[in-house]
């Protein structure tokens, strides 16, 4: 069976014996954005090095990712420290380094995490998913000029990407806010990694918001995972609801908040993100 | 001029010129929580490291505390490094740690944060402040047993803590919601360190949502600040308005989303947390 793109993006082997938290990775074209790869993948690939840490305890919790600078084509190298083992929690801390034109290694980007074992208990899904049933007839949205886009196969609920940059954007409850369904193309069976990616699938608010297209860029991002694996295997290759929203855009940088539901209603993550932009 | 007993539980010293990241400080008896200080006073303490340092460039953006262990009484040692340095981004990573019983240094706090030099940009705040004006007639809040909630005025909106622990939570859009006034007591002008603190003084929001009082604690919490340092400095020792609500609870984890106004309507910062409960 071919691999999934997707596993062969977060293909990490380890270093070697006597640097037993790091991992030798490459940045992938199949999933390259303007500059440097979808952060998505990023963020997905520090989530890998956890997951495949012989350390491990649990499950992901939370995950916080800082984009430092953007990743060059070819190899990098990842480490995953677990700095603390609790009972039933567990922290990490990741950072992923390329050489830099001298050869020197330069660090690209920073993570932490926190895993731990879940017990049952108490629980309700206080965000309901927002009534929209997914039907194969919404029309798949047309792929744009970055090759990570051609990953994923989005349908539009509202929200999408303006058609006419005339700077003619909204305000209001609907100023940012985005709703689509998404999965992998191909399908794959959802885990931890591919969630930790499709929260960060939505384009940048501030385009939605203003119909101008101006430079922008994710700077750190946080996602919560609120499914266990368990939840996951139930989602198998369904789509997802996500959706996405801005609360401030001020002088460079504005947030947003995202919501990542499967078909059946179920939470399974939600995000936030920090993004740099232009003028 | 008697120190503010914010400043006195931040205060930080140099560990020395062979150390240039490192800091020494103590836990504060002042913001005691129940085991522990409390999780804001910690989350400062991350960022006044940052902010003191000679390398810094420009103002916080984005900072994310991991609270891996409870600190104890006493002296600990705080790391803040620069990782990478940009044209106008800066990435740093931050780590506490305290003695453990045997002597050897734990690491009980990671973080990262990301500063930025702004530029003044198109701007535009989507979530504008409740409808709720600050009256000094709002009834201050009772303070609980725990030390740190003496140093806040807290002023009830709505969702303050049940006075009846009888598992009568409400479910629906208000379940966990909750707005409150608060400021430094005694009143202090608005920094990023006592911002930051404030993103983190609500309750747990589990205890709001089933008004039953079960063991619950900040395992990760992420702050963006919209605001820059003038527009602190005309929120002075006003009030600021606090809105909280969680998104998911979830076998152990339940999310929460914040945000901060200040009586002029101006959000200064947004937060999300995610906390562990227990039952």
């Amino acid at each position: 069976m071919k691999t999934h793109p997707f596993d062969e993006a977060l293909r990490l082997e380890a270093a070697g014996a006597d640097q037993p938290d790091t991992w030798l990775g490459a940045s992938s074209p199949a999933y390259w954005n303007m500059v440097g790869p979808f952060g998505g993948t990023t963020a997905a690939t520090a989530l890998r090095a956890i997951l495949q840490h012989p350390a491990l305890l649990g499950e992901p919790i939370a995950l916080t990712v800082n984009y430092a600078s953007a990743l060059t084509e070819g190899p990098f190298s990842i480490t995953a420290r677990p700095v603390r083992t609790n009972r039933s929690t567990q922290h990490w801390t990741v950072a992923l380094s390329q050489p830099d034109a001298a050869g020197a290694m330069s660090v690209l980007m920073t993570a932490t995490a926190v895993t731990a074992a879940r017990r049952e208990t108490w629980s309700a899904n206080d965000t309901p998913m927002p009534a929209a049933r997914f039907s194969d007839a919404a029309p798949r949205l047309r792929s744009s000029s970055a090759e990570w886009t051609r990953r994923y196969d989005l349908r539009a609920v509202r929200g999408m990407i303006p058609q006419v940059w005339d700077g003619s954007g909204q305000g209001g409850d609907e100023g940012s806010l985005t709703q689509l369904w998404v999965r992998d193309d191909p399908p794959r069976p959802l885990d931890f990694a591919s969630l930790a990616a499709m929260a960060d699938v939505f384009y940048p608010r501030v385009w939605l918001r203003r119909a101008t297209r101006v430079p922008a860029g994710t700077v750190s991002i946080t996602t919560y995972f609120h499914a266990d694996s368990r939840q996951l295997a139930q989602t198998g290759e369904g789509y997802l609801l996500g959706q996405a929203r801005a609360q401030a855009f001020r002088n460079g940088f504005f947030d947003q908040t995202a919501q990542l539901w499967n078909e059946a209603g179920t939470l399974l993550a939600t995000s936030s993100q920090i993004v740099y932009y232009k003028e």
